[in-house]
């Protein structure tokens, strides 16, 4: 395609590609923007090697006037997006990237395949710290996802409200906070259940966190009481009908003068199994296979279209396919949020003219300019913005069953 | 959990850990192995830097003599596994870890990430080759998945059976054969849809593949053997009913004369929609968010679990939780697949004793020895593997539809 666009010289044409979502798969009712900041990590990086040019000449993928143009890339336009830890909803234009063709169409497969991934992770794990509410979620999915997709997913569910992760990784890389728990592994490894505990005790205190499940749940807790004290951190239940293992452990917890020593519950939890155990004595839940696959949308159907291009005369004009079922509307968008008197979202508007609606907030923010990222910011204001966002949302969009779209996207 | 367990001195305890699927999710009647090769070349580079011990000091994650241990580390027992391609059912011990505790435990995040992507990825590959039977399928889903794992997604397709790729990384890092299309945005480009026609036979030639559903197909197709000729190699739909618009399609082609002239489909298929196909006169698939996203599974619910430890006296004693609902059998096992007089799979028998079943063809193979990779082999060798296998399997578990594994895991 670009070795085609550069021999008939539309490659040069200035265009402009905008990222969004046609629908919100699952039946999911708003979007959490994430991945924005790897993004702009990426780019800075997203060059050709002599050892990428080799690799393309000697398998004649392109030929010698492309792999030129491959050897001097760098992108040099501009891009605008929505914040991380924003909301989206069909139709948003989360990115808008502005170059050359050629060089804007290289950001294709860069741009989506993190949009993709960490927009679908946030915004299950959006679902979950909703269903959570103030109780903290562990990320613990490292083991059921590629392993460099895990250290996304980490990043991911820190904006959208997760309390920590234990992805090492994460914490290294994104400042994230780190917990762990002991696996079933570290109970059997000891010849009783009473000397792991008094092992993990010994080298980790009495506030740790012992694994109660793996042989006798109530045997367990008594073991973990008589040894760490009422002062015993938190105990872990990994299996069974957790809601009423939690009750019973609480009662016993109680029972043995343990009434500050907290339930972390674990096993398969999604959004809707954090819901049902909202009356269960749980103070925190752990959370793996079901946040780094998205909880059934592991991706987020976002596509990157050519909206604009330039004219033989050097004008800016929309352009847009007419395919059966894939509605696409050309032009370079603007996007705003509009309020309504009680402060909630009301409308996403979205316009290819340049006026500002009267009172709603643009949501595009330049991001790169001339090649340069000028959109950094902490990974902590991503988190409070998503937050932030949440109280905005109409009330019932909280709601975990399929859906629309919390508020209409309007056109103008 | 590991800086207990060396403060307690068991961490020194030889140990076995085994990978397995306690089922299969998803109702899939099989499961493909892959991700064996990725875990021998990153089980080489898994060593604690001094930036990675720093950072475990500086947050505080372990105290000094585990770093003193993570410092040195480096896997030195013995690894046996599947090979890749080969299939396996629920209970198969598809790898077996044995080393000390310490060592061994530290390997199972990168040996699960890794398999329970690779695993996810090429059972549902493998059920869209089978679904696409003569007909050749390029893997197009890296914008829809993390960038890396997109890689990974790549190869383990390709293990399945997959034709080509359009992940260039993918073929750079291993071998594969790659292809790539013209997208919308080529056509819509340039000013006319002829005008981006020529453009592409000019660079590539009349044996290139078109995008013919930019905006209107049979205008699209007459333009395209116009300019090409019926040399003209492929033409692709990505939009519509393309049963019938691959109907329509390829009486044009042929009333134009390009009798030869392939028809390509694409438009989020899955082995459901290839299989709908079947009929149509379609020469080759494409297919993207399917096959990343494991087509409904995306995890492969693997399992890293420790099987056997050493006692105090120096045996190696078979161990298991017993929490609910998670069955676990403990010892270190043995695999084989017992043919019937037709040379169909028959029985996956898992054993704990040392005797060999008669007829059983042996499983498991030895990976790494002494923590050298012994394991190594072309990717090409999975690939013939798995073609094999699949030609092995009872005749009703290649269909589609939801069921029970194909064959019993039987216990010895």
């Amino acid at each position: 395609m670009l070795e085609a666009a550069l021999r008939s010289g539309a490659a040069h044409r200035r265009a402009v590609f905008e990222v969004f979502a046609r629908h919100l798969p699952g039946g999911r009712r708003y979007g959490v923007v994430a991945g924005t900041g790897r993004v702009l990590d990426e780019l800075e990086n997203f060059r050709f090697t002599d050892d990428d040019i080799t690799f393309l000449r000697d398998n004649h993928v392109v030929d010698e006037p492309t792999l030129a143009f491959l050897a001097d890339y760098k992108f040099s336009g501009n891009i605008y997006g929505y914040r991380e830890g924003d909301l989206y909803f069909p139709a948003s234009p989360i990115m808008i990237v502005e170059g050359t063709f050629a060089e804007a169409v290289l950001l294709e497969t860069l741009t989506l395949s993190i949009l993709n991934h960490d927009c679908a992770i946030a915004s299950a794990a959006s679902r979950m710290v909703n269903a959570a509410g103030q109780r903290p979620i562990i990320e613990m999915g490292s083991r059921r996802t590629h392993e460099r997709a895990a250290v996304a997913a980490a990043r991911a569910a820190y904006i959208a409200g997760f309390a920590s992760t234990s992805n090492l990784m994460a914490g290294r890389m994104y400042g994230l906070r780190t917990a762990g728990t002991a696996a079933h592994a570290f109970t059997l490894l000891h010849d009783t259940e009473r000397q792991a505990f008094a092992a993990q005790i010994d080298a980790l205190g009495p506030g740790t966190t012992l694994l109660v499940d793996t042989y006798d749940v109530l045997e367990a807790v008594r073991t973990a009481v008589e040894l760490a004290g009422p002062e015993l951190g938190a105990v872990r239940i990994d299996s069974g009908d957790l809601a009423v293992a939690a009750q019973e452990v609480r009662e016993q917890l109680d029972a043995l003068g343990a009434f500050n020593t907290r339930i972390l519950v674990t096993s398969d939890l999604d959004e809707y199994a954090i819901a049902a155990l909202a009356a269960a004595p749980v103070d925190g839940y752990g959370v793996g296979t079901a946040l780094v696959t998205g909880s059934g949308v592991p991706t987020a159907a976002l596509v990157y279209k050519l909206v604009a291009r330039e004219t033989p005369i050097g004008k800016l004009e929309p352009v847009a396919k007419r395919s059966v079922g894939k509605p696409s509307r050309g032009g370079r968008k603007r996007a705003y949020r509009v309020l309504d008197d009680s402060g909630h979202f009301q409308t996403e508007l979205v316009s290819t003219s340049g006026l500002t609606p009267k009172g709603g907030v643009p949501l595009l923010h330049q991001l790169v300019r001339d090649g340069v990222a000028v959109g950094r910011e902490p990974l902590s204001e991503a988190r409070a913005r998503h937050a932030e966002a949440m109280t905005h949302l109409p009330k019932d969009a909280r709601h975990l069953a399929r859906g629309y779209a919390a508020i209409p996207t309007e056109f103008a």
